[in-house]
């Protein structure tokens, strides 16, 4: 089947860019020997992260512990969480997993750390738990390297867990002098920071220039979208994933209304005018989403498609996107070679 | 169980006050003798459905065929579907759909319409199709009663169709002078305006000041959220879908990190500050979102909750936020009563 043959809206990979993003990037942190542990949240699809463990990566990177439990299934076995995992359900779901696969956390609170010691009490497991520090992003993590240093030794001083090293989102220039200083406080208690984990697809073209950082976690980069092309993850040409559209109304000269909303191409913007490039009116503009309709102006084109023709949409931000899908269509040179339920989709606990 | 042993994050709908919301608008419109025909796009629940037409709802509005597939699947068997359906595909299951239940739908083209009659050619349906037209929301609709008037008489000339009347959204001021004019240029042609279908939850309180609207189309109702409360939809305690979540996260003494980011909350901020009201802290603000992380400024409280301390979320946007969820909890004073799969959702053709 083709492309064209399918109704819309639908979202489909060129799996040739595909494997292109995923060696490209691999064959860059090979470069520089840094650990490759790409984030599963863009796609959420087993059978991309095995093509990026076939390619060299190193496990997965899961936001949720439902989606590793989705990959764990799946057969990949060595899973990295960089989440605060809190409560009695949760504690006891990642027991399970910690059973079936190479399980890893991060901590950022004396009060989740004591958690994760509770409920491994009793098992031969050693759960490795990397401190989160915040970079800038005032997101989670520790503020200082005090605190950092302080969380370490209580991973360290706890039943069943092991200090495995730093994480942190995003990767930047302050990384190197917090884990120096880190370092500095652990090293005389004979603390080992044995790995630290840094991440964001547009750093990691910059990895190299963080030498601290030995482990390196990306998602946006394997399908890329319109946020990556301004900043620098990847070229338009690289972006694999769109998502096909329809003209379904005309109702002036130069308005002309999708068949994909919000629904389809999220709300996001990531700071970027419009929801969405379509390819073949690069000077049109999605200037509003309802839920189910895409709201354009074709104006600055000559000619605004007619109705009932089709278009092709690069997104703002393709990890809200494939959320949205159930499943995303797989092509080669726009011939259909599979299609992949998106597994982990919805997986929000 | 209870709700507060429900993990989070979790999407829970009080039923009292589900039940609630759907008598109230209801009543209303039989006040005022306007038909109610309540849009699915919030819930995606055929249980919900069927509430609503147990209550009096002539039958349902769904804005996708997949929807309207799922709900006739559950039993529906009055759908409208205000949506120009296009191509061979979306025909085909169309005309399925219609040899199964009751199916009626819009179009603003000579376009759709010619697809419409088409694919109903040999068969015994005369397929109801409505004219959309634009009230002011600059989204799909002919553009004057004019047009309005001409597509009707091409409805009523091809085969296998019936000009059944106009629909637009949202209903306002600027729908009598329209439909008023439109009925005097189709009533010297002896077509007959049936119905006038108006739609929007915070017009549905006012459909009885819009008396050539004969039937009304509200879909966030059931539900309710911020945006709903701040345009006269229902109160804070009239919303009947809440989101829990935990604190992951306190970095410092102000900030709280939520498990629930953008893929629970969803983006839209629906012209509201921050991302939800916080029940247990009205005056925090949930300020960012990341993909799964809520960034809550706590400051304004003398006291920020405690890491693993739960939640109340109230959303901007309940629509988007139901579509992220694979299912609803549903519970009366608190004890969990039923789990609903969100069956709808996801239904993007």
């Amino acid at each position: 089947m083709d492309i064209e043959q399918l109704d819309t809206p639908v979202a489909i990979v060129d799996l040739e860019v595909l494997e292109e993003n995923i060696l490209r990037l691999q064959r860059h942190l090979d470069k520089f020997g840094i650990i490759n542990r790409p984030h599963i949240k863009t796609h959420k699809i087993p059978e991309i992260a095995h093509m990026q463990i076939n390619a060299g990566a190193v496990g997965i990177t899961c936001q949720k512990l439902g989606e590793a439990e989705v990959m764990a299934q799946a057969g990949i076995d060595d899973i990295f969480i960089p989440y605060n995992i809190i409560g009695r359900s949760k504690l006891e779901r990642l027991l399970n997993l910690s059973n079936r696969a190479k399980i890893s956390v991060t901590a950022d609170s004396d009060f989740t750390v004591q958690g994760l010691s509770q409920v491994m009490q009793g098992t031969g497991i050693e759960l490795p738990v990397l401190v989160e520090f915040d970079s800038g992003l005032n997101r989670c993590g520790v503020q200082s390297p005090q605190e950092a240093a302080e969380l370490a030794q209580l991973i360290d001083h706890l039943p069943r867990l092991h200090f495995a090293g730093l994480m942190t989102y995003p990767s930047n220039e302050t990384v190197g002098p917090f884990v120096r200083e880190t370092k500095k406080l652990l090293e005389p208690l004979g603390l080992k920071v044995e790995k630290v984990s840094g991440g964001g697809s547009p750093a990691a073209w910059q990895a190299q220039t963080f030498p601290e950082v030995t482990e390196h976690r990306a998602g946006m980069y394997v399908y890329g979208d319109l946020y990556g092309v301004k900043h620098g993850v990847s070229m338009l040409t690289q972006c694999a994933l769109k998502v096909l559209a329809t003209v379904v109304s005309r109702p002036t000269s130069g308005r002309g209304i999708l068949d994909a909303g919000s629904k389809v191409l999220s709300s996001d913007t990531m700071g970027l005018d419009g929801f969405g490039l379509i390819v073949e009116y690069p000077d049109a503009i999605i200037y509003q989403l309802s839920e189910e309709h895409g709201h354009v102006d074709f104006s600055a084109h000559p000619r605004a498609p007619a109705i009932g023709e089709r278009v092709t949409i690069i997104p703002n931000h393709v990890c809200a996107v494939s959320n949205l899908f159930n499943e995303i269509v797989g092509h080669r040179n726009n011939r259909v070679e599979v299609v992949w339920p998106v597994a982990a989709r919805g997986m929000l606990r």
